[in-house]
Parts: C-alpha cells; structure tokens; sequence
C-alpha cells in the first residue's frame, strides 16, 4: 500500500493582508505549514489557520521562518546556529499556543524560505533546527528537502524525519534539486510533473537532469494554493495519486 | 504558617539591548515574570533567562505585553478581546518553548504595563487573558492586582488564581491602588513600605489612603531590580518578611 | 470656476502582500496619499508608488500612521503630542526621500486611520501633528477633516490646510460625521452621494441627517480604490464633477 | 594645517532602551553618525539626538543599516540592490526630516554594521548606496572605508567622498583592513594606536601588517563613546591631534 503526504504553506495573511486561498487547499491537502509570525502570518492568522486545518482533518505543523516579514522570510540571513535554534524555538512554541488550544498535536516543523533554503546545504543551521524540535517535543516530525542535510540533522537528533520533494522541479544526480538559476529547473508541463510524482512515490526513483536513475525516499509532496491555477494542479495530482493507489495521509501515519 | 511570593519582570534585555540586572534579582525572587518578545524580549534573552531562572530555582512565568517594542508595551491600545487573546496565546506559546526546553513548568502568566492596567478594569479584556491561558494550559496561574477584574476573570475561567500587591504604593478604600497621578499614591518611606507589606501579608490588610482598614489578599509582592537601590529594597523586604516568620516561596506552593 | 481635489489613499501594499489597486485608481484621483512604512507600504513600495503618481501626472502626499502594521494603524494608540511628532516627521521625511529621487514637492500631509480619527477630536495631537509638517516643510498642505481640529491645528500653525469631504458619509448638524456606529452614517445610494458631493463642492452646504443645512468647506473628496466597485464609484463621481463644471485638480491649485 | 574629522554613531537608543554615552562623545568628536531606526533609534532618539549635535556644533550625517533591530544590524543580509537603494533612501529622508527640523545640514552618510563590511566589498551593493544619497541629495558626502568599494561608488555617482580609518586595526598593503578572525588586527596598545593614526594623519601613510608603507587617504577616524574607556581615548586621541598641530574639523570643511 502507497501512502503519501501532500503538504502546502498555509497561514501567510498578516494583520489587514491576505495571501493565499487557505480555505481551499485545505481541501486536498494532509498537512499544513503553519506560517509563526516572523516571515509572516500574525496570532489572529494562526487561530483561524489551526482552526480550518482541524476542521478538514489537516495535520498542522510549523512553518518558522527568518525574523524578516518585509522579505518574507525569503532573503538571507546570516545567523549563528545559536540564533536559529532559539528563533525556531520561539516560533514552534507560539504555535504550539493554538494546537492545544484546538486539542490538536503539532505534528511537524518544516523551515521556511531561505532558513529551508540554507539549512538544505549547512549542517550546523540544520542541527540547530532539530535540536529546537527536539527541546521543544521531541515527537514533532522534521519536514526537510529529500536528501539533505536536514534529514541528517533530524536523525543525528533523534528525531523522526520526513523528507519531501518537489513535483515541478528537476533532480541532480545527487538528489538534490536542480537550482532554479539553472534551464530546466523547473519542469513546466503540468502531465510531466504528475507523472514523475507517481513514479517518485510509488517506485522511490526519479531521472536525474543528466539522465541517472536517483534514488529518493517521498514521505510528503510540497504543493501551492496561491492562486486557481495552483489549485487546480494540487487536484489533479491528488486525484491521480489515488486513482495510482497511492492513500493521501498526514506524515504522522507515515513517519 | 505565612506564605509569600516575590515575583520581579525579568527577561526585558533586547539584541544589543540590556535592561535589568537580571543575574542579581534572581537571588531574592521566587517566581520570574519574563517578557515574551511583544514589549521586550526577544528569543535569544529568553532562552537565558528560563535558564538563569532554573539555575536559581526560581518559578518562570509568561509576561505577555502589547505588540508595542517601541513603547515597550506601557501605552494603552485599543485592541479587542479577540485580538488580546490570540496575542496573549502566542506569547504565552513562545515561552512554553523555553520552559519545556528546559523541562520546567510555566508556572503563571502576569499581564505587563498597559495590559495589566487595562485589563486590571476591563473585564472583558481580562477575560480574553484568561481564556487564552486556559487554551494553552490551565494549569497556568494568572497573577494578577489583587481586587481587581483580572482576579474574578481568572475564577470565572476556572484557573487558580494569584493577587500581587505593591509594597510602595497606596491604596483606596475599594481595595484597588491610588492612580499614580494623585498625590500619595506612592510611598516613598522604605520602612513603612516593608512594613505595610508585612501587614499586608500576616494579616491580609491595608490602611486606605482615606483611613479606612481594607481586606487585600496578597500571594505575590511585586519587586522590581532594574537599579541598585531596587535590589536593595528587595533584599531588605526580603530579609524583613523572613524575620517574620514568612516563608519565601513560589505561587505554585500557595495557590 | 469651482475645483476640488481628489484623494485616495496608496502605497499599502508590504513586502510580499499587495493591497490595493494603485494603477487603476490613479487615472481618476489628482491626489495619492503614500503609507511610509508604520501602520503599510514599505520602500520599495513607496519608491513604485511615488514614480507611478508622477506617471499619472498626480500630486502625492504622505499619510503617516501609527507604528502598528499588524493593526493596520487602524487600532487607536494612547501616545504623548511628543511621540506623535517625532512619529509624523519621521515619516513625512521618509517619504520626502522618495519625491525627492523623483524631482517632485512633497505636497500634503493626511494622517490615516486611528491617528487621523483621534486627531481631529484631539487638539494636542492635531498640534503635534501640524507642527511635524511645519518643522519638515512649512509649504507642505495638511490635509484634514472638514470642520475638526485638525484644521484649526493647521492654521494655528500657519500652515496652508485643506478640507476633506467624504462622499458616502452623513454629516450631524456641527459639521462633523455622524458615527458608523449610528444608523444612517453610511449613505448606501450611489446616485444620492454623488448628488451631495456636487452640492458639497458647489455650494459649500450639507444637509445634516437631523436636517438642517451645514455650511461646509470642501477642497478635497477622499475616494477608495482598493476593489472593482469602488473604482466604480470614482470614476462615476469624477465624471459628474466635471460634467458639473468641476475641475478636478491636486490641492496646490486649491489652497 | 592638517585637517581630519572625527566621527562615532550615536542615536542608538531605542524606547526605554539606552545604548551609548552620546552626551559625553559629543564633546569630542565633529561628526555624528545617528541612526535611522532600522538596526537601532526611534523618532525620539533621533529628535533628541539631532537637537544635541547640533547644541554641541558636531555635524549630522545618517547612519543607515539592515532592517534588522534584532541583530543590530550587524548580521549579514543578502539583499538586491534595489532593496538597499530604497531601504537607504528611506532612512536618509527619516532623519533629513530631522536636521531640517533643527535648520542644519544632513552631512553625510555611513553605513551601518554589516550594510558598511558588505558594500566596502560590494561594488554593486556601494553603487546602490551611493545612488540613495544621490538621489535625495547630492550634497550628502559618502563616508565610508578608505580603499573600499564605497569611495570608488561615491566618485562614480558624482558625489564628494570622505575616507574613513580605524586608529585600532591593523591594515594590509592593499590598504584594506586585516579581517578581525585573523591574529594582529586589533591594534590593542594605545600609545601605539594613537601614533600610528597621527601618522596616518599626517603623512597619509601606514605600516601594513606585512611590513609594507601603505598610501592611505584619510579624511575621518572613526571613533566609539560607548563605554568610559572608550570616551578616554577619544579624549587622548584627539588632545595628541590637537598637539601635534591637526585641527579637528567637520566633514564638510575637508572633502
């Protein structure tokens, strides 16, 4: 039996700002990254955030970014490990705030931006995230880049670990992503993109840019509800997964 | 047997930005109030002081303030009930973190400067406080003046509930403190501020301003340690109570 | 020859989050009042918008707010005449920066939201405020709400002030609105707004919602154009205004 | 007649929050680099600030920074060019609205932190900075690290420009600074320190860490009040300045 997470950012409005079409994505969706209020998202934003995704059966998990709202968390920054661990912490324990208050679990933590983009690739920022899940609650899953350092991190701390991949980028044949500055980063067509999912999660393999076959555990795919379009993507693949046999289910059932 | 707490605003330092004589307070307070980033604070220093706390065996609890750094959280704001309680949430959320860092509990939550004012005669903002610590765990006490709407909001909420009393400060005959813009409001006799206080606490009275014997229940003496001279006010309230025959401890051993 | 300005608040939009439809409503309004950064807009965005109203042939102004973004500075704050000072010079400098870069005079100063609402009932911020412009640039016009203190805080301060008149709001019989919180404050008749707008500029009266007519001076009319019908609504009342024999141009030419 | 300006930052502070001993540097020094409310300040540091350089004939310039109060602007931040443009600007027109306030120049300008260690490196990032000045006001020099991409940005975009040493660090015959991770860059003998800066004063030379007689133009010394052993040797240096026949001046008397 395949089983799979489709998880997507949620809860990115902030204070009289509106971003993103939470409501419906939450519709296809197992988990949701829930947005702590230093790259964006606000206290009000995260009730009614942990709210919905409780109401449609979505896993929350925290979504702690760089302390960079004006960036969005997307620039960055060059912090010391010391720094990031207690940044993380701040933000994991502010949500943290709202899932007990809807009697809900914190089921995982997925950096953000920038924080996501430098931890894939610098252990010691990585190791800070997880050992800031771990002082935190060590039941808290780390949702990190397929093949990262960030896996690495949440092992060597003793954390369960998921790893996620992109359904619209292409792959080095180390099993990281191809970087977006570089053609061909991005694959562009919709029935390309899904088919490669299916192969990723139901073989465990996807080819390479250069043509290898690369190994690659999928606990959970990253999809966008940003606008119809987007939208119209996460359904599509979501309903091929499950035509493929493939159960759509929280990383908790999983990991 | 009298029991007592002393409870003092810890954890105010910012970045580059000391404020407080923290390590020194320590040694006469049994429960810290530590800010949680909002007025003051920011992840870094709370981090620290939870520690600091623990080393001294002194209880920790949340400090919640405006979003107000600028001011430091001492202008009032007219927030609704709504917002004071996903605000107080998520303050109280991001210390929780430290605090299970360090596998101690949150003890309490006392509301700082134009919160604690406002909510102090504004039930409905009191109550806001109160459901947001009983969202995030009711095991929380929430200190408040004694006599004032933060108490009955408290107990209405079903929390267990804690007074703090100023020792340099005077009352009215209704129990609640002379404003500070009227004259007498502040006592600036060192004895017979720590002897109004020993009053206070062996037998649960206080002369009002206009002569009148006031009832005040007082579990938490309100200290502060931001100058030597408060440190040593502290020390000599501290030592003088001892004398007496009361004993120092946290709020979670009284209430 | 009857004129009259009109004025649309731009510029809100914050990092990742936009708000507002600045392209659109610029082909109607003769005056932009730019965020600078406390209560929305950010740099960047204030760098686009001033350059767009240069574009557009529109005069721009600053519209400073209170430090809350996550309030939208709509949340009233209870501030010293002294921090509202340095708050508004802050931002009329900041926004200076930008008209500057583009070869432009900063024109007018229209405070928004909660600071404008407590201004033009509180003398001391009223003077606090039109003394920042003064003590930025002299030349600089204060726009503010007909018949409040605002206008007589401009004055005083030997500034040139201009009035502004609401479309769809009704007036009580001192010439001040009449609360939303009472029923009728909202004229919900597009026609019957725009026929009190034209009487508003052409023969400087009102009729209060108690009935007596209003004298009232009438030198800028503040538009929306932060959704399709409101857009609407603008060009509508542009194109009776001029149908009228109104001109419709930037308050420099006014006051 | 040798001439050399002495410089430190000041405005610091930010709310209840007190950094620096700006009252006492300012009796030594003949510039003042106030910051802008990004890294540190507020309105009503810079007010305050502003009021007393000028109260002591020390000359203003701004001292802009990252968005970052947290880090105090000391961490580095990957921003576009465009960004640092408009974020400069933003704070330029901040304080102008300032030193207009008190009827005197806006000098000049210095980066702040880690803004100042990246654009001396930064061609692309000194161009954006030396085009904020440009734009709101040609007059404003650029001060900035002798030998660094700042000088040669400022030339290019037409501005005047002023070189700034450190009497305490050691230089490397390319004329740059020794980085502070590597032995010997820290000049620590005072004595030493003092003479080595007269010579650069006088004779435009200094002995690199490797030996060599470097060619150094020097315009300011940056200078730190921060604590009472750094005021005394502000108060030695410039009395050796002095003695040795150099007059301490404002910017805008030497470049």
């Amino acid at each position: 039996m395949f089983k799979v997470d489709l998880n997507s950012d949620l809860g990115e409005s902030f204070g009289a700002y509106t971003l993103g079409m939470d409501a419906e994505i939450l519709k296809f969706v197992s988990s949701a990254n829930v947005a702590c209020g230093y790259h964006a998202g606000d206290p009000l934003v995260m009730e009614v955030t942990v709210k919905l995704a409780k109401e449609g059966s979505v896993a929350v998990g925290a979504h702690p970014g760089f302390p960079d709202l004006m960036g969005f968390g997307r620039r960055n920054m060059v912090l010391s490990p010391k720094e990031v661990k207690s940044y993380v912490k701040y933000q994991l324990g502010a949500l943290l705030a709202f899932t007990r208050g809807q009697g809900i679990p914190l089921q995982h933590c997925k950096p953000h931006g920038a924080l996501y983009n430098m931890a894939a690739k610098d252990k010691a920022m990585a190791m800070a995230i997880a050992e800031a899940i771990r002082d935190v609650d060590d039941q808290i899953i780390l949702l990190g880049l397929a093949n990262s350092e960030m896996i690495e991190a949440g092992k060597e701390a003793g954390l369960r670990v998921a790893s996620e991949v992109f359904a619209d980028r292409a792959y080095q044949a180390d099993g990281t992503l191809v970087p977006r500055s570089q053609p061909g980063a991005v694959i562009h067509d919709t029935k390309e993109a899904i088919a490669r999912t299916v192969r990723m999660v139901k073989e465990g393999k996807v080819t390479a840019i250069t043509g290898e076959e690369v190994p690659l555990s999928v606990n959970s795919i990253c999809v966008h509800g940003d606008n119809p379009s987007a939208l119209a993507f996460v359904e599509s693949i979501r309903g091929t997964l499950i035509a493929e046999g493939v159960s759509i289910v929280p990383l908790a059932q999983i990991v």
